[in-house]
């Protein structure tokens, strides 16, 4: 039995995200299909995020464990021709039984899109969060260093098992806002994020960018521990996951800042 | 009476082109739906291109006449609420009467995006080309030159009236490739182009490429003057009409070589 890493990349849009459930198609489902088709087994498999529904992701890694004796280096191609055309393995590769893609994780890389303007975006209209007005982007800035750093993040997650002794407590390590002409690009780099938090810290920093906050006003969000206290959710269909750190010896290239370079992995 | 001129991005991937014909939805067809609905108005809209089924453009230029008192400005916002989301209108302005979006054209740019290597694309796989195998680079710069000038392209085209006195002579300024890691655009700009041109241009590039032929090869097939004697036409689903270049004092910006800039219209 060996456990084999998939690095997927997949169009969200079609899917109610990651997690195989009763309602729609999810990504879990059509790759657990897809190996139940090439190795006549059952395989169960874990993920290092839950992507939510239209949420996207460049850089996902899974994980299955199989008696299959296709070498682990051939199950990315052989995958891609039994994967739908919006979901993709970029590598495959045997790591240790014990490897835990959500637990072992250094960090991980969220990208948020947004296209600023009146008039709305169409060739990636599947991939961007249109906002019609203008956005303040130095107050954004200023809020989202506010991010960065230890902290309880309850006001920030629609964490379901909301308990008052939850650990609602984590660690963002960059909160970056990249802006290049009317798209502004926001990336969000830290160990483990909450239920809905990434899209939680996009939305209140586009509160801050059109006026409806200060940047201050984080602050009295963080104290709050309550998710009303802070902006709006953003939508899903923005957002993408874009890579993911592990210890060595997992040949996974670390923290890539530069947009452009998705393709040395 | 007055000439409208609008400024129109889309995604070709629903469509059976711009051109209205009886088989499917067609751009022109939803342009002119939504001026209706408008205006009131029959509208006969004429285009700068008439893009294949599955070619996409995000500078698309295309002209109406109407009686409607609707500021000319204002029928890009108030198109935009009533195209569907794969169409947009980026811009609107009166032009003189006389004007022609295809005769009075000076220059046009298509840009054309492959991928390169054993993975798909996923995220903008209805964009991009899938070539699995890699491409001989400096070969196809060698041949995309040999395009470059004033020729007779009978040979890259498949224009139906292609009577021996047909007039194939056309005039490319540039043909450019733009390498970055597995993505490889391909520039071409000219005053106009015969039916399926820069698609036949585009394949026997990447014939090339792949080293089908020698980039000598090329002054061949422009001698043969026949469409066989050229190498395989691009499917459509990697082109996109960038932009088009008019005299003033028509206020749409010149030539413009950055990948980045389209917002700047």
């Amino acid at each position: 039995m060996r456990s084999i890493l998939l690095l997927l990349e997949y169009d969200g849009t079609a899917y109610c995200g990651w997690q195989i459930q009763p309602q729609g198609p999810t990504v879990q489902a059509e790759v657990e299909n897809a190996l139940r088709r090439l190795t006549g087994e059952d395989h169960h498999v874990i993920a290092a995020s839950r992507t939510d529904a239209g949420v996207h992701a460049r850089g996902q890694v899974v994980v299955f464990r199989t008696e299959s004796p296709i070498p682990p280096e051939k199950f990315c191609l052989a995958l891609n021709s039994r994967l739908p055309e919006d979901i993709v393995a970029r590598a495959s590769f045997e790591v240790p039984e014990t490897f835990h893609p959500r637990r072992d994780a250094i960090r991980k890389c969220y990208r948020y899109q947004i296209h600023t303007g009146p008039i709305r975006p169409v060739l990636d209209r599947h991939r961007v969060w249109h906002i019609h007005h203008p956005l303040h982007l130095s107050a954004m800035e200023e809020a989202a260093m506010r991010f960065v750093g230890t902290k309880d993040f309850t006001s920030f997650s629609n964490q379901e098992c909301n308990r008052p002794d939850a650990d609602n407590i984590r660690t963002i390590e960059r909160c970056t806002l990249i802006s290049q002409g009317e798209r502004l690009t926001i990336e969000i780099v830290g160990k483990s994020f909450l239920y809905n938090m990434v899209r939680a810290i996009v939305g209140t920093l586009v509160d801050v960018g059109r006026g409806r906050f200060q940047p201050e006003a984080i602050e009295t969000m963080f104290l709050a521990k309550n998710r009303r206290a802070a902006g709006q959710g953003a939508p899903p269909h923005g957002l993408c996951l874009e890579w993911i750190e592990y210890p060595p010896p997992i040949p996974i290239v670390g923290e890539r800042s530069n947009r452009e370079d998705r393709d040395d992995w």
